[in-house]
């Protein structure tokens, strides 16, 4: 694991261990925060279209960098919950993407691999 | 940002170049595929309670392990494409939370800060 | 509660004591499953654009047919966890929406009502 | 489709028409808007325990039969604009379960109907 998720990893299980916020921090919890936050940055794009989304007015934009920030927190703390290495996991994921998604198979399709 | 975050966002860079995906990753849509993949993360942890949700069997782990990957693929596109440096928006929600929860208030306490 | 909720209701129900399920449907428990149900119905939308998303093939469709029906049984089941009447509820809420977003101030517009 | 499901869909294309918000209503959209208010209804239940979610404080209650009513209303509104009969999938589908969780292999287990 790099330093830049070591430090988010170690400053949240900190965070966590100073208010004895442990008790709630379940794999099942935090699961369920994460999916909560993950519809809340959701929340402001539902009624633009995809040319709106890309030029946010600057409240909505600032809103949404902290949504952005909240999934990556509970992401890495569900992570550590459970014992995975999240970067090693993002990799590695790449990787399976590479091969489920060849390129001249998948250009310029949004298609899923098992219809391509 | 550091090297970490930077090697995964470029690696998604070209990834969806080569294939002709930027068509489809307006910030709405990653947005939306990034909700979609939260609740398949939170899928397998829906009936389990907060003790078996501790101690996965290893066939759910691993699919587990690959729906972490998924959010954070995603988080790091939907990031990207609005232009925001995601790392340093969650080292700056850190210090956000620290404040709005202060530890002698918190302590213990599942509450939201606007009720504690 | 008009006949066509309470016969919903009472099957669920019913569906749910034979099978001693009654001990998994915690409100919460319920409320995490729809959750997740609401998820699985927008992951075929997911990449199509508006104009797709109104013809949808066969198969999908056949397919979000049954998401939707998901979604409205966790919701009955939901509401009946917590002795709620969601018939009544809705009609309450169309009337609050009336009073939220005035024809004259909502027209063509899909602004928050606190930003009309 | 009994009377009940005919006025809240007639309820809510009445709505959208005064409004002209027709535009904003394609199935996509309002897949989008269902799931982001199912994750608003999960809210105030992520950190509770399951005993704490069957009796929830009155302010919280009053709240969530908000978020119920919400849920249902988008729900009959994109069945509407796909124009699925809500009801009648709801019925179909309870048939369907009851083939895929026969009691006697079901009864007091919450595994998928393909683990039992």
């Amino acid at each position: 694991m790099s330093k830049a998720f070591r430090e988010l990893r170690d400053a949240l299980r900190d965070f966590a261990a100073e208010r004895d916020w442990e008790q709630f921090h379940s794999p099942r919890n935090l699961a369920t925060a994460l999916a909560v936050e993950a519809a809340e940055l959701l929340e402001p794009f539902q009624w633009l279209t995809d040319e709106q989304s890309r030029s946010l007015p600057p409240g909505t934009r600032a809103a949404v960098e902290e949504e952005l920030a909240d999934v990556l927190l509970y992401l890495i703390r569900l992570a550590d919950s459970l014992d995975v290495d999240l970067e090693a996991a993002a990799r590695a994921k790449i990787l399976r993407n590479a091969e489920k998604y060849p390129v001249d198979k998948a250009r310029g399709s949004s298609l899923k691999y098992d219809q391509l």
